[in-house]
Order: structure tokens, then sequence, then C-alpha cells
């Protein structure tokens, strides 16, 4: 729940965090420490791309002879924590009496480096208030953490790290461990330093062990009234890291060498400076989106930043933020490059790289099918082997039950995706002829090898397979085996097989860009996948519209009044049906956006090329009424639904896009006591807000090496300012309802084509381009 | 020692390897296995950047009641190995006989796999030649390999590798361990298969194990005159590797996926054979230079392979060959990057990424030594922290004395130079911008603050260093406190400032390709570049030769005759005048090239320019003379001296440029008994040769993004054709004594200039230039 804050300054639960009192920590958060330790089992056997590091913040008080403090032990008269979004500092005041009525007043400002992403820092200043005496402090490391969020539920969890070994010397403290399962060492150096202003005595400092932790302690003698100053400076390091001989010797190395708090907020500072002015989103300082975009660019940031490009590192599910999924790889890395296609394209480049290094995996995974080129699994860990579970708790009953969602086999469409929109949108042909083309090229082997011919009507069908939508994998009665022709799946895999083929096209005109190993796709083969982009099959509904599988005409209506009364909210609506013995695949209901997506993925002219090239026919004005028909038969049930929705609302009900939108810049902040954000953030749904500005409003597109925009702000929001990265320029945008201001930083860059609705204009460095929008047929939003 | 062969096929000695059945295999030769394995200590608490990874290949047999074959134990009647280079496969045939008079005769093939670097292959066929029975086969995996070579001589290496674990399971072994120093994992599995042709019963399985190792023995019955094949197939992966969890179980499911023997090696020399056709360098089959041409480019692609882009891996001094070094980067990347700028520039970027990935490191080094910027050691591993010994062996007395080769500050001048070469030839300016500029300024904070301004005539100093003549490392007298502007390290430093300069003015030009961290240097500080750039001092010789440094002309003259003389071979001649009592120092001689090198690393037309730019009178004709003076007085006591050497007679003397290139050719091949070849091959120098045919001979330079070539053949050498890929472009390159021919491969890319002795053609794709050649003056070359 956001309580307060201007644009830069969220408190309370804006990020779910245990208390940060030594007990429990989870992690990752404030982060910078992204994949550093793969191998802890989510299941047995099973990887987790991220796992709990030890926990670097412990640091209690005492008044001498009391109890150290902790959650529970004392009575809180005041707690107040914010998170400075522009610094990346986490601040907490708390004030505490003890059972001897002694009060004392705490403040702490917490940072996870952004300018070296092997730092953090921890300062404490305390005070107390009423009381005189001997003060004691503790700070340590602790190894002893484990996954515990999301233990109870799914039955997994518990402590990653072994062989915990904890050490001191003269001015720090050292903790080593190995991840459990992947054997990865890591190890965590402390420095804590006592500032006393006024006191006599300097502090006598005392180290104490267990099992999984190591601490130092302190006393001192503290004036009531006076305040005294903790800094506790932290370096972590894993066997992952580069230029890393041993973790231990490297954390020693750069606590030796790391500055003082105020040295490391300064650099600290600096470095997230600069991040927002490359990630500049702006709707005005009063706007109630501000923050909350402000806070999505954060939370995207810490999972997402510079420091990840060196890394071999994916889009996990819940970011950094959580444990929920085990720190696995979904799909959602489609809603997340886009953003970062114009901001920080080399992290969309890294991150596709992580997918190149998992092809290996992703063709065994094919082979063990049956399956020619490469199938990536529907969850994957550090090895990109599946990690799809095979059964999980229902959310209503709690029971047990399978789970069919990992024969969901479209991921490999959404890389290739990926892969295209980022090559179209940077031009960077070198990763596309290096790893780009390859893994089309596995995409399209595999759904080609999955096509079946049908002479009767010269058609291909793909049947048995998932398309988006988890409420549909198979007909009534045959649960779990599959559907046939599903439009999203046929669509994008009659877009892949193009792409692929272009890619070919590409290798065979830059003979001498291609990969030292690139093989020729025979001719033969070419052909056969342009045969079947042209020819795969897609099912209509009797008026027209296309339906979300074959068959799907034939579901029934769902009384959707009835169950709203019956439960109120129907996001979880299939586990409602399944819980009364019912089963979801009858419906003509969606958990989330399947041919929608598609809308969201094309625009509305693509799309139409592309079923066209298919050989139907397809009337781009029957798109909203497409839109209706699924939205208004749509749960919601995933976050990434709202940003499919609100994007192809954008160009049809700019007042319900709007909510929708809002809606969904809400998911990780207006509710996370009761929502799954405890296990972590949406990190799609995070970077898809942002896109949506970035891209949907400003009806931005590069198609032909020309930025395109055409822009339609939805109703209550009449400007947007922002920061764009494209082939290596600096641009700023500006957008009104009246017109749209380009302008480009100085420098020698050629001049850069432009559109504004459909208007070309040279953009040369240093200069601005005004162009006064056209109005829209206010008729248009219903047309 | 060569004898026998075709230009891709070596026999015997070719390669430094030790007995492989078993006893002992030097690790990494027919490599791809690379830097997966850092953490060895090659001195206490010292860092090497390789260390051995268990050994897979032990396989041996006896007949049964009969001991274990091993050398030294049986007769050996025959043997004979082979390097088939064109394959990548080494050969070996051995025939024995045991004191029964059993005659057993076996062939070999091995492969470490080009195709998947993490597959090794070995296959066996054994025939009983004059006896019937029971033949028993073992077939392992140790892990009790240590680092033996150099071990006697510098009083370190040992074993590596600690908490091995080993084990079996239905069809494979499998051998676990950690690097004792970086503790990182690393797994083996094997696969053996044992085929058996007209044999009356299939073979039986045992498993053995003991404290280090693994193995699984077969027991079968042979008959004599009838072979039977055993395949041994391997993975190895280890905690480096991306895309991997844990190493066992990578290791374990890449051996379930991998094929038979026949698989692999058709795999493996498809890929060389791509390699091969991307690495060319022809001078006729028939010409004494081809074979070792090819031996050279054998041996670079073992250490430098496609598959070392994605790993953090830099240029050891002794390949991936031996223990020289204990792996230790030094300089040679120099003489490395400029052959591969031309053929695999993405390995040229990642090699010096791996220097800037130990940029931290390097400035802790030059903070440590109170200096700004960043101080690259000059012998250093893994972290990159300086690993220089400071005491060594002498070669002569073996006595242990004080080694100062440390105090080279130049290695961030030779990277620096690098940096801005692959950028000149590749026109990668994301690269220069994202880290190229700021190794650059690194390197040009360093030696700015090194210089000291002396007002008397304007001039700056550069005091007490060392350049890369480690026969000079003080005046008489002072042995150990540097020398005073070194010619080598001012002109360096002054074509480093204005480059650093440069790649500002580029970062000014182009902000929006600039990474989002840069820091503008301060207009003051450039301006103080520019000024020391301008102002560096140079000594000159009384005969206007340029001194090696302040002072060199006060030295004596060494009685050359008689030291040739006293000890025939000079090339120890520092440690043998240090043996006598006497100090290299006092006398005008060099162990390798150093004003000579600026002479390889610039063209006579820049090397003008650049000391004119300093402020100097410069008449390149007299640049024989000082060929003459410097290689007149030096001892080639490198490697490394030849190619440079080899390099600057090209134009003054290209009868001894000829010999000098052939000896550099024979550097590994000659006589690896007596070399120190045994410690691992040369890469510098390995690939430097292959570079002077590639840019010297040819003239090859790029400049104003102009391929521009100026070709002098040597003596004795007719014809050369080699392949470039140039700017994204495969070009195929022909020059002979009459003409240059250059074609492009067909394809869209927009046609490149290309200038033959100054004369600019525009090459389209698919098409051929052929320019004659104007004839040289005969009298040039003792110009």
């Amino acid at each position: 729940m956001l309580t307060l804050g201007n644009g830069y300054l969220a408190t309370r639960g804006a990020a779910p965090e245990a208390s940060a009192d030594g007990v429990h920590y989870p992690g990752t958060y404030l982060a910078g420490f992204h994949n550093r330790l793969p191998g802890g089992a989510g299941r047995p056997d099973g990887e987790e791309s991220i796992v709990n590091l030890p926990n670097w913040l412990p640091l209690t008080f005492r008044p001498a002879g009391g109890d150290w403090y902790a959650p529970g032990r004392a009575r809180r008269v005041h707690e107040h924590r914010m998170l400075d979004l522009r610094r990346g500092v986490q601040l907490r005041e708390l004030v505490v009496v003890d059972p001897d009525r002694r009060r004392t007043r705490l403040r702490q400002r917490r940072l996870v480096s952004m300018a070296n992403p092997h730092f953090a820092a921890l300062e404490t200043s305390i005070v107390a208030e009423n009381w005189s005496g001997r003060l004691e402090l503790r700070s340590g490391i602790d190894g002893g953490v484990s996954n515990a969020e999301t233990a109870a539920r799914v039955g997994a969890g518990g402590r990653h790290l072994a062989d915990v070994t904890g050490g001191a010397n003269d001015d720090a403290i050292w903790l080593t461990a190995v991840a459990a399962g992947s054997r990865q060492p890591v190890a965590v150096t402390a420095r804590t330093t006592v500032g006393v202003v006024d006191a006599a005595a300097p502090a006598t400092r005392t180290v104490v062990r267990d099992a999984a932790a190591v601490a130092e302690m302190y006393a001192i003698d503290v004036l009531a009234g006076t305040p005294i100053t903790i800094d506790k400076t932290v370096a972590v390091f894993c066997g992952r890291d580069r230029a890393v001989h041993d973790p231990l010797t490297a954390a020693a190395e750069a606590l030796r060498w790391a500055g003082t708090f105020a040295v490391l907020l300064a650099d600290h500072v600096a470095a997230w400076d600069r991040l927002w002015s490359r990630f500049r989103l702006d709707v005005g300082e009063e706007h109630v989106w501000q923050l909350p975009l402000r806070v999505q660019t954060f939370h995207l940031l810490q999972t997402l930043s510079p420091h990840t490009v060196d890394l071999d590192a994916g889009v996990p599910a819940r970011g950094l933020h959580g444990e929920g999924y085990h720190g696995h790889v979904f799909w959602d890395e489609l809603f997340v490059y886009p953003y970062l296609n114009l901001r920080l394209p080399e992290l969309t480049r890294a991150l596709l790289e992580y997918r190149y290094r998992r092809l290996p995996a992703a063709r065994r995974q094919a082979a063990a099918a049956g399956m020619a080129g490469a199938l990536f699994p529907w969850q994957s860990a550090t090895s990109g082997r599946d990690e799809s579970p095979v059964r999980s708790p229902s959310p209503v009953t709690g029971e047990w039950q399978d789970d069919r969602t990992g024969r969901q086999h479209h991921v490999n469409l959404a890389v290739s995706y990926s892969v295209w929109r980022y090559w179209e949108t940077t031009g960077d042909l070198s990763f596309l002829l290096d790893h780009g083309a390859e893994l089309l090229i596995a995409t399209a082997r595999f759904w080609a090898g999955l096509a079946t011919y049908d002479p009767s009507d010269d058609r291909y069908d793909i049947r048995g397979v998932l398309g988006p939508d988890e409420y549909h994998d198979g007909y009534p009665g045959r649960a779990g085996q599959g559907l046939d022709n599903c439009a999203y799946i046929n669509v994008m895999v009659a877009w892949v097989l193009a792409r692929a083929d272009e890619a070919c096209v590409l290798q065979d005109r830059h003979p001498g860009a291609a990969p030292w190993r690139a093989a020729a796709v025979p001719a033969g083969e070419r052909r056969r996948w342009t045969h079947i982009a042209r020819r795969l099959r897609l099912v209509f509904l009797p008026n027209g519209l296309l339906a979300q599988f074959a068959g799907y005409g034939d579901l029934v209506e769902l009384d959707w009044d009835r169950y709203r009364r019956r439960y109120g909210d129907l996001r979880l609506l299939g586990p409602l049906l399944q819980a009364e013995g019912d089963d979801p695949n009858r419906y003509k209901i969606s958990k989330q956006a399947d041919v929608l997506m598609l809308l969201y993925l094309f625009s509305a002219e693509e799309l139409t090329a592309l079923i066209r090239g298919m050989g139907y026919h397809f009337d781009p004005a029957r798109i909203p009424a497409t839109v209706d028909h699924y939205l208004s038969r749509t749960t919601h049930g995933s976050t990434l639904s709202r940003i499919a929705h609100a994007w192809v609302l954008a160009r049809t009900d700019r007042r319900r896009s709007f909510h929708m939108l809002l809606d969904a810049l809400g998911t990780d902040l207006a509710d996370p006591a009761h929502s799954s954000t405890r296990e972590g953030i949406h990190l799609g749904a995070t970077a898809g807000t942002l896109d949506i500005l970035q891209r949907c409003y400003t009806g931005l597109e590069v198609r032909g090496d020309v930025l395109r925009l055409n822009p339609v702000l939805p109703e209550g929001m009449d400007q947007l300012d922002c920061v764009l990265r494209y082939r290596n320029r600096l641009l700023v945008l500006h957008v009104d309802c009246d017109q749209v201001r380009i302008s480009a930083g100085p420098g020698a860059d050629p001049p850069v084509p432009v559109a504004v609705q459909e208007q070309v204009h040279l953009l040369a460095a240093g200069a601005i381009v005004t162009v006064p929008l056209r109005r829209r047929d206010p008729g248009a939003d219903r047309a």
C-alpha cells in the first residue's frame, strides 16, 4: 500500500520485505546481487535460477543487561520505512522502549551499490533518548538463511547454503558457504565501524560465531541524546563472478579498498542519477501514475541493470524480489525486451544470449519428445532444462493436483519474436547472424516438424498444443491432451517461419558476417517453411471472429453473473470451477490474453497482412469486436494479461485502457499484503506497464529502419516525456495532445529518419523536430 | 623435431606430450578445455590462469595374467605418433611384446572436439597379433594429476585437485573434484564401449576405484589377428561454464546425448574444416614454411578458438600446452590480436574484455603504488592481481635471485595499443566507447601521472621505469632502480595519450553510444595529456639514432666475439654475465627488441609523424641504421624478439627477414626436447609469425577506413594466399611478385575501399580486383 511519497519516494510496503533486524532477509532485494548463486534445489533434484545469499544485514543492539532488540521482544513505539527511489536507498526509523522504559531511537540507511554490484552498505544511527550507559551492538553475517517464503505453500524451499564457515580478522568478519546444489562457492565480508561522538571511551570489540553465522560485538558507553553512528560495509562474491579467483580473497580485497558509507553512497547515487536520466518516463510530477511508474522502473532496474549484461542471466518471472517460482524463467521476457530495446539494448542482447547458451538443452528437450529443432521449457532455471512442476497445489483448495502448464511449448515462439524485434529495433546484424538466426531456425524446425499436412484443403494443422490461456489444456472430457490450431500458436508460427527464412536470406547476403560455423538450411526445407507459413490453418467463429482454437465455438458460455455473485473476485475462476468438480475446458472463458496477445505483439496492419498472407480474409475493422469478445470472457488470472489488454484497448477504448493500466501499475503496489507480491514482483507486468507508455500510447514502432510515432494518449493523461536510446542515439521524446517533439543529442551521428503519423522527418544530431498532431476522429474510439 | 608430414600432418614431437597411457597427461593439449579451472596455486597464495583437469585419457590393457601395459614395463617394438592438423586428430600406433613374447598392436585416434568443447574422445583398436586368449582393458579418469613439468625448476606445482570423488553407473564412470585454490567444482564423465568383431563372448565389466581415480575394467576373449575396437567418450564441465547448474549433472547429461566416436569425429572434422577455410594462409604446398605455418595456426586455435569468445579468458604466454609461467598472462596478446583482428575479430574483443574486467584490479595496483589510472601487472592470472615473481632461479646457475621483471609497467600500453588497433581495423565503435575508452583513459592517467615536468626546456620526463628489454633494469651500479626516458615507453605514451584524447572526442561525438556510466574527462586533464604527448623527452645517440633510454650512449660495448667464443649460444647472455658477477646493465646489449618494437608497432610513416609530433627531428631514412645498431646488439633471448625483428627487416633486408622468420617458425618445432616448449608453446611468437605473413609481407594496414596493401615478399617466398575477415566481409587475398588479387565473397555488402600501393579501388561483393605491382627499386633493400 502506497501511503505517502512524491515521484521518487515510496513508503511502507513498496517492496516485499521481512523485518531487517537480523532475523530474516529475502536476500536479493535492493539488488545487484543477481544470479550469483545458482544451485539450491527448489524441488528434489530441481534447480533454481537464484537462491538466497548469506544475510549481510544483521545489526542489532541492547542496553547492557537487556535483551537484544528483535521484533516482538521490545515495544516499537514508532517505525517508519521509506524507499528513496531516486537514490536507491532504503530508510528506516525505529523507536523502541524496553521493559526498563529505556527509549532508543534507530535510524538506518541501506544500499546495495549500483556503482559496484559487489558492495552493500548499512548506516545506522542510534540515540539513547532517555538513558545513558553501556550499549552493546552486534553486527554479523548469517549463513543460516533459508527459502521460507513459499515453502509452506509449495512444499519446497529450505536451506540452500552448505559448508558455512565464518571468521574474523582485525577489522572485518567473513563468511563462506557453497550452494548446496551447484556447489558454487560464495563469500561475504563485512566491516563495521563505530563512530562515537563525544564519548569518553572507544568501543571494545569481540567476535562471536555459531554454526551458520559470524558476528562482531561492540560495547560502548553512550550518553542520553548523543547519537552514535555505525557503518557496516559489505562485499559479496561468488564463484560465477568473472575476474575472480576465489570468492573469499576477492571479497576481502574488495572490502579493503571499499570507501566509507558516504563514499559508497555518493558513487551509488551518481550511478542511479545516470540510470534515471536514461530511464526517464514522465507523465507529470502530480500525475497519479508518476510514482508507480518510478517504482516499476526501480524494480526493473533492481533485477536487470547494466551490470547484468556481463552475467549469464535470464529474466526470472518474479524479479530478484522473492522466492516465487524458485526464480524460474518463463516467457516474461516477451514483455520486458520491448522496453529495454529502446533503453539499454545491450541488456536485451545479453538476455537473449542466455537463451542462446541454453539452445543445446532446448534441442535435447525437443529430441527427447521426438521433435526436431528446439523446445524451451515452460519453466527453466540455471541449466535450461525443464523445471516445470508436474503437480502443484490448487490456489483454492490447497490440494495437490496435476499441473499441465509445462506442456506450453510456445516459449520458443516468444524468444524468436524477441530476437526479431531486437534486430528490427537496433539493426544489430551481428547478433542476428551470430545467435539470432540459430534461435529462429531451431524454432522454425520445431514447429514445422509439428505441422501435419492435410491434402484435402492444402492446409497444415498443429494439433495437441497449448496456448498461453491456461484455462484450456484440452477439449471437454480430454483435459491435458491439448488443443488444435490455436490462433496464437499458428499465427506466431507462420510469422516465425517467415522470419527464419528471412534470417537465412540475410546470412546468404552477408556471408562474411555469418558465424564461422553457420550451416546453410537446405533450400527444400526453406520452401517447406514458406509453404507452411502460407497454409497454416486458422479457425473462425460463425460471426467471423478469430477462434482461440478449433472447437472454441462449441464451448459453453459461462453464467458470469452467477459466478460473480457466488465468488466476487473471479481471478481464480479456473481453480474455483475445478474445486466444484467442473472443468474450465468446457467454457468460453480465458485466464489470460490468448488471441488478444496477437494484437499486443503485432500492429493491426501487421496482423492483417499476416493473416491475409495465410490465405484468410481478415478485416481489421473487426478488431474491436474481437477485443470485446475475448476481454468480456477473461478473468485476468495472469498479471501479464492486463498488459496485453491495456495495449489492445489503447486504440479502441482510451478510458478503459487508462483504467486497465492503472490496475496493472498496482499489481505489486496496491495490496501486497494479500497479493502474491510477497513472493516477488511480477517482472513481465512491471516492464510491460512502462512499455505501454513508451510504445503503445506513442504508437512507436521501428519498421524499415524508420522510427515511427503515431500517438494516442489515453484519457487522463495529457503528456509524456521520455528518453529513448535508438540506434546509438539518445532521443528525448515529448508527446501531448497537440504535438510530438523529438530531439536528438548533439554529436556527429548522421540524421535518423523519424516518422510522425506516417510523415517522415530527418532528425539531425542536436536538432529538434516538432510536429503538430492531426486530431483523431472523436468517434474513432468505438469504430 | 619434424620428421615427416605434408602440409597438414606433423609427427613426433610436434607437440609437447607425455606418454598417453594413463601415467601422466598435461591436461589441456588438444584443447578446447580452456580456462575452465582457475585456482591452483602456482606459488604459495598465488593464482594460475589454468590448471590441469582430471586426466581423461587412461586406457591400458594386459593379456590376462600379464602386467598392465605401461611405458618401461613392456618392450615397444614400434611406436609412431602423428598429429593430423587438418582434422585435429592425434594418431598413435604402438606394438608391444611382453615377456611371454605376446605381441600386441594398438592404434589410437584421439580428439578434443572443436564442435562441442565439452567433448573428447579416444578410439582404440587392439590386435593380439600372435596370441589368443583373455585380454583385459582398463579405462579410467584420473584426478591424481599434478603440475609436474616445471616443479623441479621453479619449486612450484603439485596437485591442484582436491576432494576427488569417483563412481560409476551402468554405462559410464564419473569423477568430480574441486580446484584447490578457487574451490571451483569440475566433473568428468566417460563411457567406454568395447566392440568385438567375431568374438564368442561379450566383454565383462567391473569398476575399480582408488583415492583419486576411477576406472572400469573389461575382460574379453580375443583371437589372434582379430581386432577389437574400444571407444571412450568423455564429457567435462566445470563451475565456470555458463548454462550449467552443477558440473556433474551437466557432464552426465552431455554424455547421455553424445554420439559414437564416428559421430563426434565427423562433427569435429566439419568444425575444423570451417576453421581452416577461415584461417587459410598458404605459401604453396611444397614450401618449407607451409607445414610450420599450419602447425602454428593449429596451436593458436587450440588455445584461442571461437569457443573462447564466451569465456572470461586471457592470452596465456604458453598457450594451453604446458605449465610454463603457471598459465600466467603477460603482454603476448600484443602479438596475437593483429592476426585475429583480420580473422576472428570477435575473439580479440572478447580477450580485450578480459582486460576490461580486470581494470578494477589494475586500478588498485596503480593506487597501491601511489599512482593514478591503471597498471596491469607484468604477470597476472585469474583475478588480474599481480602474480609476478619477486625471486626466480637463474637459468644458468639455478640459484635463486631477485626477479625485477615485474617492474615492467608497459602492459597497459600494450593493451591500449591493442584496443586502438582493434577499433581501427574493425570499426567497432560500441566496443571502443563501452570498454576501450575506459582502458585508454586509465592508461593515459597512469602515465600522465608519472610524467614530471622540466620547465628548463618545457619537456616531460618519465623516470625510473623498465622497457621490454629485460637486460636493462637500471643504470650500472643501480640495478633494479629503473631507467629514464625509455624510447619505447615515451613514444608509446605519447601515442596513447593522443588516442585517449581521441576516444574522448568520439564519446563526445556519439553521446548515445557511450555507456550509461561514462564520465567525461575534464578538459584541463585532456589539455595536459596533449601537452605531455607533444613534449615527452626522447634521447638520441651522437650519431642521431634513437637511444633506448637516457644514458644508453654511455654504456660499454660488449666484446661479442669473446663471449661467443666463450659460450657459443648467447641467448642467455644476461644470466651468463650475472653468473660471472658482471651486470648486463653495463653494456649496450639487448635481450629483446625494445626501440625496434616501435618499428614493429608503427609503420615508418606513423613513427616519423609521431616523433616529429613530439618536437624532434626524425629522418625515416635512418631507420635501417637504427635496425642495424640494435639488431647487432641483441641476443634474442625472447621468442617475441624474432617476430619484431623479422618484421623490421622485411623492408630493409628481405633475405635476413626470411631467415629470421624461419627461426621464429621453428621456435616450438625445431628442437622441443631441448627448448622450453616442453613447458608450453610460445603463443605470442606463434601468432606473430602468422601475422608477419598476413600483414608485414603484404604491407597490410587499415587507415582511414581503407584496407591498404603494399606487398614486399621476402626472398624465398613467391606467393601468398590468405582469407581475411574484414568489416564483416570475407576477402580472399593473393599476392605474388607481380600482382595483388583480392576478391570479395558474394552477397549484398556495399563495396569496400582497398588500396594497393596507395591506389584506392572499390571492391564490390562478388568482385575481384587485380592490380599489377610496381617493381621495387632493387637497391631499396639497404637504402
